[in-house]
């Protein structure tokens, strides 16, 4: 057998093992080594490419794609440098759960640590962000070559895809010639020889359900908290149980919970304004708690429950990790959180009306005074603009939330709807990077997608654009822009005032409508929130990138931020004060 | 002492061990976990701040700040995915020798895998690409954790700068609240008790000395090979050896032998252009060769030595490392190279006159061919462009050299002068991301600074002209605009058309105008040779960054090399045919 028959046969069986345990979407980013991967990448018939030239982009546009197909993305660099490149959307896909496949092109043995060009030490380049590591075998010939690259396909992918979905690694050391061949077709004879893994989920034991239901029966103020979960089917099974135990939801924007297509009146979607009134806080403290998914956004909602520390709080985690960050946990369940809703569900549990209707006011009054705070005043500040944008958003489309402001601000101004808006953020490690390409990922899964991010974070990821434009995915970015770092405005270091706008403020002048030009996106600049609104219509219609760019002042947001909140905490305390 | 104190004395300790130790710049990302770090480095006297919002970038800026100034500099960044963005300047760093300090904030042990926002796993963030890793103890109060924390700081200076120069990563672990005092002064007060490390060369001892010189007294043909080094003294320590053993030298661009004040004819330029004749390749076989610095650029001069394994090859690495990719080295020896150029040339050598003639006259026969074949072309393709911009390079200029095809053309046109230019490039990893970033850095201390880059590679980073726009940094970027991957023509995956414009050619079409306009720099295209002359001209007058767009054709440029490679071959064929 030739040299390119036997390297085009391993890689292919490599290929065709991930398609066969159901990889259909691959991120490719330009380089030598890489190339046998890439050509029989492309060459597959049910695999699709997309090219991303700046590796950090291809990274979390491949987390955007996972995110949004819930199905493992495959990304492929060259060696060197490129793959460091991946990283930080290695380190989100860890925490934030999303099964990614990284390839990584490498030099062979022989050409490591000699100082040979573009030959950097690859193995276990990612530490213990990725789940699995490999370094492959050098292509060889022969059946028992085939079967082990497969397997090594197949478990890939199950264990990206596995009980705690995440990214994996494979390394493969490459000798020249790279070329495959192509003809003739290198996956025209199906090849059964591979096996498959079936995924199952983590029950929940008899045993668990009725000492939970038990501690329920018992409970007379019961909340249940969902953070960022996405999952149609446990959407579903909470909610049913909300109304099996009389619990209200308070629904994290990532949740999903907050807009489906038939709302249920449990979901709580104003805690974040409501728990800043110590009123509030004493008055609707529960006595237990379940909680399911990522840790919500809500700072004031987690000052709560940490002064809850002697109640019951119920963790439910599928993926059998451990996300409470505040030490609340008096039970961790293991399981599935579907399961867990529904078998729960199914026992008559006391109701305590009066809970559920203080609750319910209480956030009806607290919606009714951002709203109203909100008619009143006529500035373009970024409450505003969310509280806006999330009142024009379409029906059943898809809004990835960028990081700092305004997933902050969704909190707030995202209230429960029936319009079956889904909602994406990146909310594994909350950073600023890669959001723009994660955006794009969801994009081609999701139209009309709405990204919302701030002026940092689009500039930081504005080469993500390019991958948008060259596959003329269609996405609407709304742009806020305060030019420079708005978040660490609330924070102690802005009252003294030395060294803040260099280290924090941050300021950088830029006039976003060149990037916009660059792209070969619309632009627009909003001054009003009519031009946000004529905007907004106008890009659902417009095909490719649509930018609306709204100019913020960031003392003027502080100052609106803040009176907000102490509207709202009055209000709250008049009426607790009206109760007694 | 209040905790304000404590985290300002221990922190404010670090820094200042850092600044005793030799630290005067860093690059800082914004953050609110780095509060205490960011808001005492700016407060400190002796080192000056550059603000970079991409954490990539920035990682680059420093290493490029820190490759001209020859001093360590530090990085800063906040907890998260931040961290992770400065692999691949780390990366560049460790296997380009450049010691950088890489500092990063984290969240305290107990908000560590408990799903806590922005807090990754940054124990060992960087594998083994970092010289030294340590997690900091938390900030405690009183004279040992001075003692310990202005330990650290030298240490990592220290090793950073070490014998073998690279990247050293110190995490900080920071509980709340996070904002240090400022006044009174943090640094008012001096501490002498700090240690200092004084740096000492690995010597060359007398026994290594004889033994190679006996090798050189017996060798009739000599050859010193140049490759990737920055160090004056080297520079004429290196000439002197060539002159006492009256060997050619081959000389890499990056070796800053080919542009010195007092340029030495022993200087061979064009042996990338010559060993691509076989007659050459027979002709000029050396029998001894000694190596110096990294990996030259020069493939054909690769293939030469690869035919040349039974020649005795030494290899002199000051670092004590190993860059012997074709496995090459008769003898390694680990000592100063500028100590071992200035003992071996103490002895007298017998001279082969006629071996020296005959590189020096192939040397001049070659770059004539290609002067000519230069002048005889009118079009705007990649190699004249490069050769026109090497002519007009005024004196005692800088250039940083990007990489894939800038550094291979530099190689091929950048002839040895008299101007005393500086070159720089990244050629650890040879990536094409950092490149304008690094380039920047290298502009803070030289003026003017060329940066000579390829348009991915120019797209890749072109967030790090943030930086030379918010500290009014002057550059000149001569944008070679093939609209790809112009490299990919010259290999084998180029012939067969199948997905090649797909994975490699990869045009992205962007009109570059527009990112000038974003980051204000002056922009010109070029469509004549007079236009490049009069366009160079300008940017020296010019405050800012210029960019000078030279469009180019990927199939003319791959042509056109070619073209001119067969004529010096004819030439060099011919030379040796009259000559037998």
């Amino acid at each position: 057998m030739s040299w390119q028959d036997t390297l085009t046969e391993y890689i292919a069986a490599f290929i065709d093992g991930l398609a066969k345990s159901g990889v259909r979407e691959v991120v490719i980013s330009p380089g030598s080594r890489s190339t046998p991967l890439a050509m029989l990448l492309a060459d597959h018939p049910s695999i699709r490419e997309y090219i991303n030239i700046d590796e950090r982009s291809a990274g979390f546009f491949a987390l955007g794609l996972a995110k949004a197909s819930k199905r493992p993305v495959a990304v492929l660099c060259t060696s060197g440098t490129a793959a460091a490149n991946y990283y930080p959307a290695v380190v989100e896909a860890n925490l934030s759960r999303v099964p990614l496949i990284v390839l990584t092109a490498d030099r062979p043995p022989e050409l490591r640590d000699v100082g040979a060009p573009q030959a950097i030490d690859q193995l276990n380049l990612y530490g213990n962000h990725v789940r699995w590591f490999r370094e492959m075998a050098l292509p060889e010939g022969g059946d028992n070559a085939k079967k082990y690259v497969r397997s090594q396909a197949t478990r890939a992918v199950s264990i990206a895809g596995g009980l705690m979905p995440g990214p994996v690694h494979l390394n493969f050391p490459l000798r020249e010639p790279l070329v495959p061949r192509l003809e003739p077709a290198p996956y025209e004879q199906s090849d059964p020889l591979h096996p498959i893994v079936l995924k199952q989920h983590l029950d929940v034991s008899e045993e668990t359900i009725n000492a939970v239901a038990d501690l329920c029966m018992q409970a007379k103020k019961g909340l249940i908290v969902c953070g960022v979960i996405d999952d149609k089917d446990f959407s579903a099974a909470v909610l049913q149980l909300a109304e099996s135990l009389g619990y209200p939801v308070l629904a994290d924007p990532l949740s999903q919970l907050r807009s489906l297509s038939d709302a249920s009146d449990l979901i709580m979607d104003s805690y974040d304004a409501i728990l800043r009134s110590e009123a509030a806080k004493t008055e609707l403290a529960p006595d237990v708690v379940i909680h399911f998914g990522g840790m919500p956004v809500s700072k004031p909602l987690a000052l709560f429950f940490k002064r809850l520390a002697k109640v019951n709080h119920i963790f439910v985690d599928g993926n059998g990790g451990w996300r409470d960050p505040h030490y609340l946990s008096s039970e961790m369940i293991y399981g599935s959180e579907t399961i867990f809703c529904k078998k729960l569900s199914q026992f008559p549990y006391p109701k305590n009306q009066a809970w559920i209707n203080n609750w319910k006011r209480v956030n009806a009054l607290a919606k009714n005074t951002i709203r109203s705070h909100i008619s009143m005043s006529d500035e373009l500040d970024e409450g505003k603009a969310v509280s806006k944008f999330c009142e024009l958003l379409p029906p059943e489309c898809a809004v990835f939330i960028g990081n700092s402001m305004p997933i902050r601000d969704m909190d707030t101004f995202f209230h429960a709807n029936n319009k079956n808006i889904r909602l994406f953020g990146n909310r594994g490690a909350n950073g600023i990077d890669g959001i723009v390409s994660s955006a794009i990922g969801v994009a081609v899964h999701y139209h009309p997608l709405f990204l919302l991010i701030g002026d940092l974070s689009f500039f930081h990821d504005a080469n993500g654009l390019l991958a948008a434009k060259q596959h003329k995915i269609n996405m609407n970015i709304i742009l806020l822009n305060n030019d420079g770092g708005g978040i660490f405005s609330h924070l102690q270091q802005a009252e003294n005032g030395t060294h803040f706008e260099l280290l924090f403020g941050t300021p950088t002048g830029l006039n976003f409508k060149h990037a916009a030009a660059l792209y070969g996106a619309q632009y627009s600049k909003v001054f009003s929130w009519e031009d946000l609104e004529a905007s907004m219509l106008d890009a659902v219609q417009n095909e490719g990138i649509n930018i609306i760019e709204i100019p913020t002042d960031r003392n003027k947001n502080l100052q609106n931020h803040r009176s907000l909140w102490q509207n709202v905490s009055q209000e709250i305390n008049q009426f607790f004060q009206g109760e007694t």
